[in-house]
């Protein structure tokens, strides 16, 4: 049974001393290494796991080709500013191998779960000689594991780490008491900046999870340009999330006064509390024109636009 | 040359006796045929072929299983109430078999094309014995032909009558003088109620235009009852055409707690002058939640719906 610690009991300055207490013991005079993915937990958890270890903590960002504009340069340069180097892994060739031909939404999140796990993160553990593994877990989480929301993950079994081998190696998580209010206490006490806590949430498969069909770098450099708009058009609206979808059906458009077979990006922006019921938000009808205006001229192949509005249920917040 | 009369020109009770005695003329003691799809054109036609003919000419309303909620029926009762009786063919198999598996929207309104022409009116022509042919071809449609837009018809070789059977037939085209204004101008005075002149457009395909992907007779019901939502919802907004469309892309939604794949409707709604440039209607929002709302729960499958933001161009008002 884990011991939950509410936002209002915790006192960031204390658990954070006891968390780096925490790493160093385990970790001694030996190396750890972590994923960071730019969201809150990973962002924490690098953040006390510096604190502990300095460079024995070896801090890296998978690039797999599915993350939005510039979203990899973005989190390694804050991170560097706060102090904490971060390694690029370049992996973008074997997500998109892994995706290739995958139409159903379940297959690809397995798919990038997989190449993430499996394939480069665990040969990175292997290689590094890390025998300690950071993980930004939070209660939550676990909460979901029970439920079965989530899959139980044997970390090691994921990583391709067998059961005898894996006996060496220890997994730290340091936030697993928290929630995420706790996590973002903490991570302003620990000096992370607002543009941390403010992201509004994005799904693990990243913007694969906004391509309906298949996975390609194209199908995903479409639907980049797409997010660019609605993130920037959209940021001041005070929702709880926004996005743009691809969608697979072609539809009939024109330009330069000839018939083109073109696609639909489709928008979606919603009020929220906590994600389980969601409305789409009463956006003015000129912002609505003007997402609907850019997509149009700066996304090549996009032909039309949509904006959803339909509740959550029965829609719900992502497409896929 | 075909000499035009515009609207301001046209005196309506001169024209109609005019066209009256030409019908007359040209058909003898012979019996003519003409086909009724509801809209403005042939139900002008029927009206002066009528006034001309009698029961000598047969009005025909051909079932293909791609209209409307009731449209059969409700043309079929209307025309009735004016004293003309409406045969209505059942030909909705022969409409689906030829749609079968066709996802390309050319080809799917080619097989419309010839499934009407070749298949079910040619046939009906044949077997009525009527050597004459109404047809409600209006100068629009001429200068459309001439520009290349719509292709060139040879109406008795479409039917699948040869060159030197169709020697018997003759074709005769009443509003070919006239554009759409002239043509309601005339139907008014031959008492056509207001529904006929106020009905918003319908794309020659019918439910079909309205589908991404295979028509088949459970998509188009999918459609139809969409349809039914949208036309009594945004009938009272004065915009120039409102339309729901099937999408074929499945999309995740939830109903009673669990997942549930689904599908979308996506609704237009335009203002529009004379169709050549397009921008969606300002709907209120809670105008856009009751469509959403009212669609979810009636229309089986689906679990969300969009609105169309795009102007045209680059979109276009009919999606296939």
């Amino acid at each position: 049974m884990i011991k939950e610690i509410t936002a209002t009991e915790l006192v960031p300055e204390k658990f954070i001393a006891e968390k780096v207490q925490d790493i160093q013991k385990a970790v001694g005079e030996g190396i750890a290494i972590n994923a960071l993915s730019g969201g809150v937990d990973s962002s924490v958890v690098t953040m006390i796991g510096h604190k502990a270890l300095g460079h024995r903590l070896r801090t890296v960002f998978i690039e797999n080709g599915l993350m939005r504009e510039d979203e990899p340069a973005r989190v390694a340069s804050l991170f560097n500013s706060l102090g904490v180097q971060v390694e690029i892994i370049e992996a973008r060739q074997e997500f998109f191998d892994a995706l290739k031909g995958i139409l159903d939404p379940e297959e690809k999140r397995e798919a990038i779960t997989q190449t993430f796990y499996k394939k480069v993160f665990g040969r990175i553990v292997k290689e590094s000689g890390a025998k300690h593994l950071l993980q930004g877990t939070i209660l939550t989480d676990v909460d979901e594991t029970i439920a079965g929301i989530k899959r139980q993950h044997n970390v090691f079994e994921q990583l391709g780490i067998d059961p005898q081998e894996a006996f060496g190696y220890h997994i730290l998580e340091p936030l697993i008491q928290l929630r995420k209010d706790g996590v973002r206490k903490a991570g302003m006490a620990l000096g992370l900046p607002a543009e941390v806590f403010n992201r509004i949430p994005f799904p693990g498969p990243a913007l694969a999870a906004r391509v309906i069909g298949e996975v390609t770098p194209e199908r995903i450099e479409t639907v980049r340009k797409a997010t660019v708009v609605v993130e920037r058009l959209l940021k001041n609206q005070k929702a709880f999330q926004y996005l743009a979808i691809l969608h697979e059906d072609r539809v009939t458009g024109m330009r330069h006064g000839k018939r083109e077979f073109g696609h639909q990006i489709e928008v979606r922006c919603w009020d929220s509390l906590d994600a389980r019921a969601a409305t789409p938000t009463k956006l003015p009808f000129e912002l609505l024109e003007q997402l609907a205006l850019e997509i149009t001229t700066q996304v090549p192949g996009i032909v039309s636009v949509t904006y959803n509005i339909a509740s959550k249920p029965p829609s719900t917040i992502e497409v896929v």
